[in-house]
């Protein structure tokens, strides 16, 4: 029996767009004596599961239109998809 | 000469706790035609660049601390971590 397939979905600010929120969090995590962090990116993180009997082809094409035009702005921010099958 | 190390740390939801914000998405997909999502669950993504020179055994216990006691809220998250060297 086929195991129902998962989606992994990570977006991030593209690396030219200032990360205000990671920033804050190196510049916290410095303050508390974490001296070897030399910068922190903050993200989203999906984890998206796949209904059962689905086409993998298909379904990879499907992740990649949602990721690229619904859980990603790509004006600013990347994408990165994995799928587990 | 080695390259900087990298460490992922990956931060969702206990399964026991309700995902609010990743069934808002599940939703959405569903409501816009893509039948083949069966569940998304939300999470926070952490990218993060280590100091040259770093002993990479410090930093992996280092990061594993931050991730657990920063990071995560250890009562109703769980945290994953990569650490590329």
């Amino acid at each position: 029996m086929k195991e129902s397939m998962k989606a992994h979905v990570y977006v991030t600010l593209k690396k030219t767009v200032l990360d205000a929120q990671g920033k804050t969090v190196c510049q916290a995590l410095r303050g508390m004596g974490h001296s070897s962090i030399a910068d922190v990116r903050q993200g989203k993180y999906f984890e998206i599961d796949i209904a059962d009997g689905s086409d993998p082809v298909a379904v990879r094409a499907e992740v990649d239109l949602i990721a690229r035009e619904i859980l990603a702005n790509p004006v600013i921010e990347d994408y990165r998809l994995d799928i587990e099958e």
